[in-house]
């Protein structure tokens, strides 16, 4: 028996590789995506190509969304030429970007109304990741979503980790995440100033610390990109960084909970904007750390 | 050739697991603490008791301290009945404990004027590494103390790392590390809200994290405490954590670097004094940033 | 000659003050709110009542709007029966509460298609100085707007204060000073904190400075509060000063200015909220500085 | 009767103007200034120089201390040739700079073991009030010192503000005063960036406030230096104002009260003595505020 067909909308620098990966293991792909040339690009790997996020459905398929903002999603869903009205009854949606919880939730409702399935599924991962399937998966929904999206999200990732029923739960565990990883970078930043001032070498530091008590993919990556100040090409741009700490302070206000750090990663991300570092690396906040320390940063 | 003899001055959690690995493996160590109980458990072990500083040492000998803070290990070199005088020419002083960087140069200082070393030495880890010879160790100052040192901390830690001939530099790099675990706590106490006020399992987010992005010791550790809200026993006080915060802003001021999170861990700690929470363990912290949040943790 | 009609909506507890004002000294006022007691008890004053903003307006006529949010006066404008197809040509609409530059710069768009004018004039100054035609007002709009608005504003405050053409300004003046007295509340009631726990007199020294340094009505004010601890019954609620500084928020993030103070003061409110503070005056949020020293407030 | 004779340390930018004002009442008053040519100009005008601060006291008089910091003061009192042994039976010392509660206390105590008196009486204004006797004055201290200093106090300053017995008192309130007013700073900078990414003229705005809601010196004065950025010369240096936040800082941990703006004050001050304005006007700490949202600050 042969695997399904999928949509894929949104081929960015992680969904171009996730799509092909899906390619790669026999699923046929239907592709969508506003800049059309990246979607040629997977076509000549055998993807087929869509003029619209309705085009890329078919009835009671599957389609995955992989997209810059909740504004993105939710006009790709329920705009014009949106997909969710032609997915229809039994249809399964995998919403797979950074978005916040209250779109999940309502992308739920919407599908619920229609006799379609939502399932919230964001990763964890740089590029490299996506393209390696090595991608951490965090999901949430109704069940009968999960059970059908097991082979599609094995084939992208290395895992995936179960956060219940409500839609918008693996939205805040991937917020949670992105938030964590962004207070990392700050602190360390703050503490390799202190150890230069200090005449301690920053590199050596960083080394030091990805090798015992912080051993882990964050702080391995991120203190060398930190420690030699190496912004360019971004990973994720300082500006969609940003995105994602408003999606972080908006979730925390609904629910009434006040996050220094986050307010303070906020205020980095808003500095970096205004001193002309949005096309940075996000983590390109180390440069108001820095400057308020009074290092020099060209040399 | 027998083992070299150590004084070990300083026998509190960590430092009576590493005066006891010492005589386990041959070194003759002869201990001295404030508190004599404890240092007559180890006396059972083979240890010999001095009744001063100054009686732990030998001229020319090891001696290695390991006090609660900078006042008791200058007092112990310095104050009445020190050591370092008769330590004398050639002798060695190894200064594990965490203390401030004008206070191992400051003794190095005063060791260099009588012809004896010092070697900065602190280590990373809970009192169970330190049992299990787990230790991390950072080290920096002359070579000639370093070449000396390196079988007593061979035996102590699971490796030597070093920062170069400033005896300071060390010191900085403890600092730096333990600011950086209690900005992780605090960034997780700040995920782990947004997380239960979503209806999110704070258990599951923690286990997720820590097999994933920060599969490492602290966020693996103190993800498990924060979680679940283990603040007693404590593992390091609250009181003592402070000790530490109060460090990093004192040495941040030293040398003109702003650190915002610092600032805010110090806040948060300075509230937990203030709460009665002195007691608890420094991720206590945690019940400060969920009252914020208005969260309940008497349940 | 009679005084010009004007249409007045919004009666809270600033705008009942204000269109009695108005009714007092000659205007013809037809008032439109949305809860009708508070109308009813105008028209017993004399004032015409409207059943909706649109019946509240004349053609080419005048109306004011003192209501609760954005939401509000876009709705009461722009929404169903709003009022400003039915003010049309050469008609004039000045807006009197704390809205978002945007939404200023938005009505003042929507009225130029229409021929009508737009003219922001928020004030300054609790109910009581609305009560006593005490209030500062800051306006900024075209010209032709604040020709005809004079005999108005000067009936309803102590002084208008211009501030050019955008009709954005006042709203970002207004924003600044809200956001500057709750500045001033918490670093206040920092201060108050610092004095108790040294054994100062709390009166006393409120008393102090609003007679020394700080001779201005926002310190003598606030200053009694705070060391008092008088919450109830609200000058302005709590959750309406969060809607406030969600705006200054908002602005300086639109305008990439970070206001490490602003995000603080929304970390207070937010707490405050949290903890069921919402009803009690903005100045509650000394509950949690206080809370943080540990000290009893319930005393 | 005559007046009686007074001592004064410390020729300053205040002390200066002091001195000359007891002088020109009809004290008695014998100077002395670490740096002598200060003191010289006094002498022309009819003040006794003393060659030490023991110099500059006769036993049981009355001696003013006008000094940088608490070191200064504990010397001048308590060092080689210092003036409290000279001092003796019945004597009274009057501390009138900025010294932190526990140096007040510990002064209090060695009077008290000598059978003189201390009265703390600190001041707020800057150089022109000092020469002009309108500075504001609080006290705290033993009632029999009081009593003594009212015509040395009346004198210079346009009324005495009294704090009770506690000689930590008087220093608490000018520490917090102190704090209150760089807060105010630092919320100004922040109201005038967002007003000036706003295309709010900060002239127009600074005197609005000055003249509305904060019609007092604090916002009136420093409004204007900041929408001007009027940093030199320096009323208080930057580099002074950092002493004194530090006092503020250590005063609060001595107490246990988290203090969130002083922290964030001192890490203004902090980066702008790493960024080289240590000389400027303690009000540069807006140019910390300007960068973070990309003003430039040399148009």
């Amino acid at each position: 028996m042969g695997k399904e067909a999928v949509g894929f909308i949104g081929l960015g620098n992680m969904g171009a590789h996730m799509a092909r990966n899906l390619l790669e293991v026999g699923f046929k792909v239907t592709v969508f995506n506003r800049t059309r040339e990246r979607a040629e690009t997977l076509a000549a790997s055998g993807a087929t190509l869509a003029e619209s996020p309705r085009g890329a459905v078919v009835p009671g398929g599957i389609v995955i969304t992989m997209l810059a903002n909740d504004l993105a999603v939710q006009s790709a869903a329920l705009g014009e030429n949106g997909f969710v009205d032609a997915l229809g009854k039994d249809g399964l949606h995998i919403s797979m970007s950074t978005v916040s919880p209250e779109t999940s939730r309502k992308l739920a409702r919407e599908h619920a109304r229609r006799g379609s399935h939502f399932l919230a599924a964001p990763v964890f991962g740089r590029p490299e990741a996506a393209a390696a399937r090595q991608l951490w998966i965090c999901q949430s929904g109704a069940a009968v979503g999960k059970q059908r999206a097991k082979s599609v999200l094995n084939t992208l990732g290395q895992g995936v980790h179960d956060f219940g029923e409500d839609p918008g739960a693996a939205s805040v565990v991937k917020l949670s995440g992105n938030f964590l990883i962004l207070s990392a970078v700050e602190a360390l930043a703050e503490a390799l100033a202190l150890a230069q001032k200090n005449g301690v070498d920053r590199t050596t530091l960083a080394g030091f610390l990805g090798k015992t008590i912080f051993s882990c993919a964050v702080y391995k990556n991120y203190g060398r990109i930190l420690a030699d100040r190496v912004f360019e090409p971004p990973g994720l741009a300082l500006e969609l960084g940003m995105k994602d700490m408003r999606l972080v302070r908006d979730t925390a206000e609904a629910v009434q909970v006040p996050m220094p750090i986050a307010d303070l990663l906020h205020a980095r991300l808003l500095s970096g904007l205004a001193n002309g570092r949005g096309h940075l690396d996000w983590t390109a906040i180390e440069l108001s750390t820095a400057g308020d320390a009074g290092i020099d940063t060209n040399r």
